[in-house]
């Protein structure tokens, strides 16, 4: 067995068992290992699983003797193909935020990394389980400066929580298993793994056992009893919860302590994963802009944060403030991403003795179905109007967003996953990966142009993979959100050059064409109600689909 | 005066009028700038220009009071808006081989300057002059730990000869012009300006001339007499041209040499800037498959480096050397890219007393039009029965493009720009760049299917300006240099999920309407008839075409 295929088969065992993929030469004994039918974990290497401990999870799997089998049924790891690492990253990153477990993704050398960074930079800031694979040269080639060789492992720092560089085929497998612990770690991250050719094509490779994950950093009780003294000490308080912290239990348990105390619960600007609708909580969003947002804030004494970081604005302005909360605002941590925050949240409402009920919850309300010409509203009405229950939405409309919340909050229970890193280019793949970990929920993806330009060679793996995802693209044809910066920011500026650099209407782009060009069906609409046909087909079709509204 | 002001009047003032750029909210105060009217250099700094000493040049202008000039007469920089980053830095890249000067990039932050590393990448290995600017948070934002908030230091180190973190407005123009002085020194290389907000937005700016450029290394006369000495001994020898050294005057001088000596003219496999085609002398390429490259140099005993490395196979394969001249061949470097190295051969065949003639030169040669059904050489000989005089080639053809030079030898001079740093997506941005910078020239982007998916936006950018860009499109629908690696590397796997991850059929792209999703016209060609009168019309009518050959 080589290094690739122990790897490979150390993954699978342990659950990592999709592969977002653009592979290159010094990747190709990995991509011929995907065909190699899976091993059990080998018992020669620590933490081993030996003898009769325990039964060997049934994930793999054997051909029987020069049998083909159809591509579906191959046991083993799954290789997602995309045509620009960047959506093999956001793939990666929407798979581990929806399956709840690493994905992993296959990239190749420094600028293969490089091409993924924007989105690991989502996913490290998501703190989304991901075991990113980078290949390398062979060791004792490095050394010669060929035209591919870049500094990997700096270019890996920058988006990772966890970096390795596998040494030899004996010990890659191990290395693997590591890497699936270290993602797992915490509240998740990416861990990176680089892979020298030689350490995946030389024999001798280990299926290895994962070690024991690392359990979460105890709930300190004195930060519990602390902010239970807070809550009852009569200040305003705002019970502020993080970007991973937006599931639905921890969201109810933040509703009973809100509703125990008078406390404001405000969930991050951005989540990982936030689940939405009718019958959950009602949680508070800081605003984008950060007049709106110190606004919301103003007169807020005490917060306290779950999981979270003091609310920062996203950008710095001349003369505005980066810390949002008032300056004398009183800030207790009741736990941190080391720690379980849903446990946290369970020790604080028992210590509150906070009845086992909502504060306040939103309750189903779905609008008419839109008519007349379309508007951004429009497009968000008709989708609570028709959405269904345990849809996907990844959410890159930015301007076209902004009150998305006042249709959506009554429609079934859903989940939204957010540009965590502020790095447009994710909606796209994000909602590529999240179909691939739930097949059997529909994904919309809500986009605006500018931003799906990034990485739109997403949709071509969503034809290849028969994804069940709707693209709704809102053309506004600019960088809308940049021209108020720009108005924000230089308001006396309003020159021709300033103006075009803002501007995508020169040419117009025809998503219809893009989309079909990449296998993947697309209509154009200019009404409500061609609108609410394609999104009907879109949610009973099978297979991706894309709407450009002009709007 | 802002930061942002000073910072590109002084780009400007130093020959840096274009930008090409996807800038985001910390960079509207540079933007704003691109419409203010261009001051001269402030007589404060060491090294600016004073009194009499010499003219300014005459690079600036200003506007009428109130008087709005279509936008192609606004005096100053040029911003070029691209709908990518990796579109952005790849475009600086083929600008800067063409222009022989510098061009600038605006990037977002770190994951914009990630998005862009890849072409980043290429320059770098190219040793393009290059002045890359990236956005940053305001300097006393980024302690807040902001979604976008990233390491730019570190990811711009692995793609940059130079980087510096301009600290305040006051400064952030010396800052340029050193930005500008390092991008030119020795070779030329990625220069990195990384430019914080308040940099930008602060009052105080100060417009800066150039410090002096530092001359190359002397040439070292017992580098040049050792050459000679070699030369005369009667072993077989190669004069090794490096990626930067492939110009027209030192192919000349090289010819010269090899001519006087009998020494094998080798030139870099990948080149910044090959000048080709009738009339120039015969240089012989590395070729990409190592047991290739091995027979090619066996036999060879001594080896003359001019601005080259010793020659390295691309990739890493197992049992095979990454070396490829033989184990006892002589190495001597007469010159390194510190150097003049057109100064260094000239020496050297000042030394020889070389005869001012070449010793081996392509003849004009066009093959016939081609006709009947296509195919990839009848694409080359057609390319190369048509072609104009002073074309530009933007090579990124892959397999596609191995026997390109039977056909392309004999065709009028025209220049190649290579992927020097081997990572895919170059072709159409460094086509766009290129034809920025020679508007004149008509570029031909030679293009692979799956290499031209990585970075499709620059199409959008050679619709808006207008550029006369060319793409043949060689749609072989696979990954068809990793299929071949892939029998190389691992000849015993011939599974079907590895197959399927090097296969881009299914769906088939359809790059007719990519093209025309994005404002360049396209057609589809079967038949060598079809492709000349395509072709044709990519040579004679102005703006850009797409020619999808199916393959």
């Amino acid at each position: 067995m080589n290094g690739a295929e122990s790897l490979i088969h150390t993954l699978v065992n342990g659950g990592v068992d999709v592969c977002f993929m653009n592979p290159g030469t010094s990747e190709m004994h990995f991509v011929a290992a995907l065909d190699v039918p899976v091993q059990p974990p080998q018992p020669t290497l620590p933490h081993s699983r030996q003898g009769g401990e325990s039964t060997p999870p049934p994930l793999w799997g054997r051909l029987g003797g020069g049998e083909q089998l159809p591509l579906d049924s191959v046991p083993g790891m799954r290789g997602v193909l995309c045509l620009f690492e960047g959506v093999a990253t956001g793939a990666a990153d929407g798979y581990g935020r929806m399956a709840g477990k690493p994905g992993a993704t296959l990239l190749h050398l420094g600028p293969g990394l490089g091409n993924g960074i924007a989105n690991l930079h989502n996913a490290h800031k998501a703190h989304t389980p991901l075991v990113n694979i980078v290949g390398e040269h062979a060791t004792w080639h490095i050394q010669h400066n060929a035209p591919l060789t870049a500094d990997i492992d700096a270019l890996a720092r920058t988006v990772s929580g966890w970096v390795r560089t596998a040494s030899s085929a004996a010990t890659v497998g191990a290395d693997g298993a590591a890497a699936i612990v270290a993602a797992r770690a915490g509240a998740g991250q990416v861990a990176t793994l680089i892979l020298p050719g030689d350490a995946a094509w030389e024999e001798g490779g280990v299926v290895a056992a994962l070690p024991p994950t690392p359990r979460p950093a105890p709930i300190e009780p004195e930060r519990v009893t602390e902010a239970a003294a807070l809550l009852h000490n009569g200040r305003r308080t705002a019970l502020v919860l993080g970007e991973t912290v937006m599931d639905e239990a921890s969201q109810r348990m933040a509703s009973r302590i809100a509703g125990a105390t008078g406390a404001q619960l405000i969930g991050a600007r951005s989540g990982r994963r936030v689940t939405r609708g009718a019958g959950l909580p009602v949680v508070d969003r800081i605003p984008y802009p950060v007049d709106q947002a110190v606004a919301m804030l103003a007169g807020v004494e005490q917060m306290i944060l779950v999981g979270a970081h003091p609310p920062v604005a996203f950008f710095a302005y001349p003369g505005k403030p980066s810390l949002l909360a008032p300056p004398n605002c009183h800030i207790h941590e009741l736990a941190d991403l080391r720690s379980d925050c849903l446990a946290a949240l369970a020790a604080l409402a028992d210590e509150l003795d906070a009845p086992d009920r909502l504060h306040a919850v939103h309750q189903l309300s779905r609008p008419t179905r839109p008519s007349g010409p379309i508007s951004v509203e429009k497009v968000w009405a008709g989708l609570a109007a028709l959405l269904p229950e345990g849809a996907i939405l990844s959410d890159e409309s930015i301007t076209s967003g902004r009150n998305a919340h006042r249709w959506m909050s009554g429609a079934p229970r859903h989940d939204w996953m957010h540009i965590t890193g502020g790095s447009i280019g994710q909606g796209l793949p994000a909602a590529t990966g999240a179909a691939v970990a739930c097949p059997d929920r529909r994904v919309f993806a809500m986009e605006s142009d500018g931003s799906a330009m990034y990485t739109l060679q997403a949709l071509w793996t969503q034809a290849r993979e028969q994804l069940d995802v709707t693209t709704i693209l809102f053309a506004n044809r600019s960088y809308a959100i940049l021209q108020g910066e720009l108005r924000n920011l230089a308001p006396h500026a309003s020159g021709p050059k300033a103006g075009a650099v803002l501007s995508l209407d020169n040419p117009a782009i025809d998503w219809v064409q893009l989309a079909q060009g990449m296998g993947v069906p697309a209509c154009r609409v200019t009404t409500g109600e061609e609108y609410n046909t394609a999104l009907t087909a879109g949610i009973e079709e099978p297979g991706p689909r894309l709407i450009e509204v002009v709007i």
